[in-house]
């Protein structure tokens, strides 16, 4: 390793343990103090169940919830995951990097969350259960978008720094929109993918890396790194309705966006085949557009996908979405890298950011068009929670705070990525050398010689030559056979 | 791609770019004027609800379904797409053209669908909800399996064309064996694979090519691709239990398909892992064998698992499926390609025609033999539902009935596939030349040069002593492209 | 193959197909004899439905037990199945095998659970619904921790025989446990995975192989192998909270499973992480621990998970499995090897043995030490079950008892695998040879020339050659550190 230390330390031996052991520590200590089982995960419940005339088990939030919730984890280890395996030499990283940061964030949102959103004054406790889970998951969603931003240059330390603060922005940013504006998200086309999209933007900003070509040779994909890929991308596409239902209204609001997302990503996949094809001399496809811009529909439709939007409202969203992003990624991200120095290796701009803007405002505009014709009284009021303190809100000033909304999102993004920014700028953090990245032998054991550098790989050969010959034989007799 | 132009010309920069945007907009207009959420998806739901005196949110059908229909939408795109990717060099054609059919296929079936099955008379609209998302994945599939028999011989284009019509097919012979024959068939033994099939394989006939080995290095799969295609059968063979029990009643209707649909597909694995360890001379397995004879038992259940076929019965059925569909795959598709001239990609004769005619026949006997006595009167009328125009009709009636469903679904597939196919025939839709099939290069931009550098792949071919020297030169060509 | 049976004869064609025909066949005729639907999968139902008063179908079992079931399901093929592909030349046999096994298992499962513990005594027959099948994927899992001791060095006749004694066993310790003791076990971590940790440790110290060494070339794992291999990590992570909850009461009881078995596995990551970075000169990770150190928070919940444990117990007890499991892979097992030779392939002994014994201690300290005020005085009887023989049980006896279930399921691993291994020694099996083992071409059909031959890739090297130097120097200092 003595050529790393000559460049750049990426020695994390001791920086990574203590952080993970630090932070792991701190949070059963902050669980002790704070986390409960509320009323339905509570073995109390029999009596709650009785006290509140409740007939069947069935009626527990759980079954209403639970298939939603097991469908947005995979998307958040197995999707994200996954889905940034494409690089030849990084599917560690991506993966592995992911599921660390994910598993971190979760705790941290589910603390984060609860004292914003649901500590109890009277206990001073934090009362969680399945939705405060899908809840966590999501806000860590946000930070792995982020992650999509600086994917292969970045040492874990500093995805964990990252993360730490997203989940504490998420929490206030979240908090200010669906609390204060009391704006609607169910599905975080603001809260988790415009903010995720502009913190990784802004933080890739900061750290940018003038002399990152010295690791060309590690960028780019190979052919089966792609269809790893795929894997990620499919299983974020079919469990996308999942993901904008999870916590929706009961029955028909989580019934409404199950078919809107479905029928949104539907048509994002025709449009971005079609911009895809255009882009290249004879029409051949691009991964790059298939394994990305084919989720943007989803993410536009992460706001509006519980209103009455009806079912072609949600085709010509994602109509245009597959456009739009597919665009980005052409035209787009080499722009944003050469004018404005951001290098964005997933293109989270075009998959996360952009369509998430625009789902912010498809959301604030179909608010604002509500009516009670269409949503029937109770509807307009059940879909928009029009009660307590907003029970006189009408719909347009919903629409009104629903574009507010997306601009909190964008601003907690932009600042705070700047900010986090400069903090993992500090030379401590263990980030690799320019030359270093997008490769996982800087802090994954590779079993095997990995880019297969020539004169290493002959030499390796020669000690293959010396095993015994009956089995270079063997290997031969097995080609005849 | 000079290279390529001189055979053919496989350039579809127009022609697939406009078809994707014509046919969504299309999409677009079709769906403002005839598709509408159903009541339990509408936002008026809290009235209807009141209305029906319906208690609790969880008595939406979405909570009966949701869970299957996560599953059937992995079945569809994972399943089919990873199954395919077995091939050397198609990975990307096969997860990448399945997900384009399958979602332009879901809308148009939604249409089709509709039209056929939920045109309200009084409004002149389709109301749909989660049943009618199922419904049409389940069209979708009936496309996808036709795809596996012209997988790699066929462009984009002519994949969507196939799509346009099967889905139309579909849905009338669906309307004429569900709605006018009355027939049962929750999983589609008839309706989606023996259709399918029938289809896929019709059309490859007209398709055929005579010359398909000048690409026979092209062919065969090496190790990540096969196991890149367990993840694909897997995923089916998982979840065929929620593709079974899907649509089924309520209740012990989707409780038992599920269970027999699971021990059905278990004992398929072992007569499959028998007859392919038998034919090898030494025992050996055969990965084409596991990766799809395995499914057969789920196939030839999909019309009978909702019966009271019994657990024994289940396992019956799955017996026989796996050595069939194992035989078929040693004796038949050789058989079928030689004298019949069907190019079968991924033998769907044997993973889908054949299971699926015999799915069809055990539904017709099963549903013949049925009593009041192992039903009881009530579970009789619910699970055939003798009910309305049919309240009379006797189970040996039901049983012809079920039959003459069977004939329906192939003539639909054989003819059917016969005038598709010899529209895709006009040379206009881009498919590539012979010895370029199964080759993803044609479609995709594949970054690393064809895995194999060509001196290497020279050396390759002399060992193997296969291929004449034309061929090596055209790899060398390829890397030099 | 000459060079193989000059060593040894693994030519199975023989032993192979007759095991599977006959033993499926003695499955349809024992399934004929004993299995029949429960009342809630049959259609009688809606007969029984109406005479307990039961409103609506949503109470069917099915509802409450369906989604975890399909978890549960894909943990043990796609789960299990692709944790194993790590190795270089295994993937076949790792996915294959599992597939195979775990397919004739839960036949023999549903029987051998069956008869110990729903056979009705009146009519003789065992009565199966959805909670069955749950119970026979769980009884598969033990058996195929048992396949990871044992991965690559036997045959697949002898991992059938391995299975059905396993299962046997299995049904007869769990009697023990669960009825006779009356001891809680819903995730299994005694009854499961200390069982089937033991057993395929036993088995694998009777099948010790001295010279191993001679197949060290097929040992470790390649890029892609390893990634696919998180394939089955991931799965088997996200979905844990299904495994430990599918079987747990309605209501909270599955409720609080998900919510501390979700926390435990968190936490487990960042130890695992912490220590495997600590084991490394430069803090690099190993992807040996993050595939399967990751997960032993959630075998240590398996016996706990329902109880109050609160989430912080929850992130406790992830902690220490991290840190435990961890330095297994770095300590124990090495010493296990050399001093007892037990030659343990996947680890089973970090993953599934001592996270067992951990939880199965866990869950007697946890139930010794609940209160009714924790739990309330119905909560206590619920969680506990006690009812019946056993409503007079105090939670301290309850804690004896589950620490005696502990050793019940330990002697029965050790002691049943030493006799099946005995079996197994027998040289009929058709095992490999020690310089064939971890190589699929032993019973697998390998199309493409699998380890390449040396000419080859000599070759191989003179292409690269081309590469500038900076970068050759570069990795060759990669490899020497």
């Amino acid at each position: 390793m003595d050529y790393f230390s000559r460049q750049k330390n990426t020695n994390i031996r001791l920086t990574l343990p203590v952080v993970c052991f630090v932070w792991q520590i701190a949070m059963i200590i902050l669980f002790g103090v704070f986390i409960r089982y509320d009323e339905e995960s509570d073995a109390h419940w029999v009596e709650t169940k009785a006290h509140d005339n409740i007939t069947s088990d069935i009626e527990n939030d759980f079954y209403f919830r639970y298939p939603s919730f097991q469908d947005v984890h995979v998307m958040i280890f197995v999707g994200f995951g996954f889905l940034m395996t494409f690089l030849k030499r990084y599917s560690f990283g991506a993966v592995g990097f992911n599921f660390l940061i994910a598993s971190f964030g979760l705790q941290w949102a589910l603390l984060m969350q609860g004292w914003f959103h649901s500590l109890d004054p009277q206990t001073g406790k934090i009362f969680i259960g399945i939705e405060s889970l899908i809840n966590a998951d999501f806000c860590v969603a946000g930070c792995l978008i982020a992650y999509g931003a600086v994917l292969g240059k970045v040492s874990p330390v500093q995805l964990l720094v990252m993360t730490l603060f997203g989940v504490t922005l998420f929490a206030v940013e979240e908090y200010i929109i669906l609390n204060l504006l009391h704006a609607r998200d169910a599905g975080g086309s603001m809260v988790i993918h415009t903010f995720g999209g502009y913190y990784g933007l802004s933080i890739s900003r900061v750290l940018y890396r003038p002399n990152l070509h010295q690791s060309k040779r590690m960028q780019g994909s190979v052919y089966h790194s792609d269809t790893f890929a795929m894997i990620g991308t499919l299983f974020l596409w079919m469990f996308w309705p999942s993901f904008n239902s999870a916590i929706t209204d009961h029955g028909d609001g989580q019934h409404r966006a199950v078919i809107n997302t479905y029928l949104g990503l539907a048509s994002t996949v025709l449009t971005t085949v079609a911009i895809s094809s255009l882009s290249q001399k004879t029409g051949k496809l691009d991964m790059v557009h298939i394994q990305n811009s084919t989720l943007a529909g989803g993410v536009a439709l992460g706001t509006a996908a519980e209103f009455m939007i009806s079912p072609y409202g949600a085709l010509i969203v994602g109509f245009f979405c597959g456009i739009i992003s597919t665009m980005g990624y052409i035209f787009i991200s080499p722009f944003l890298e050469k004018t404005l120095k951001i290098q964005d290796t997933c293109g989270i701009h075009n998959l996360h950011a952009m369509p998430g803007v625009i789902g912010g405002i498809v959301g604030a505009i179909t608010a604002a068009a509500a009516s009670e014709s269409v949503y029937g009284k109770q509807g307009l009021i059940n879909t928009f929670d029009f009660t307590g303190d907003f029970k006189d809100r009408t719909v347009l000033t919903q629409g009104g705070y629903q574009a507010a909304g997306m601009c909190v999102s964008i601003v907690f993004g932009v600042v705070g990525g700047a900010i986090v920014g400069s903090i993992l700028k500090l030379p401590i953090w263990g980030d690799p050398a320019d030359q270093n990245c997008f490769d996982d032998e800087v802090y994954w054991e590779v079993r095997e010689p990995g880019s297969i550098p020539p004169i290493l790989e002959y030499n390796n050969h020669m000690i293959h030559k010396q095993q015994d010959l009956s089995e270079s034989n063997f290997s031969v007799e097995h080609c005849e056979s």
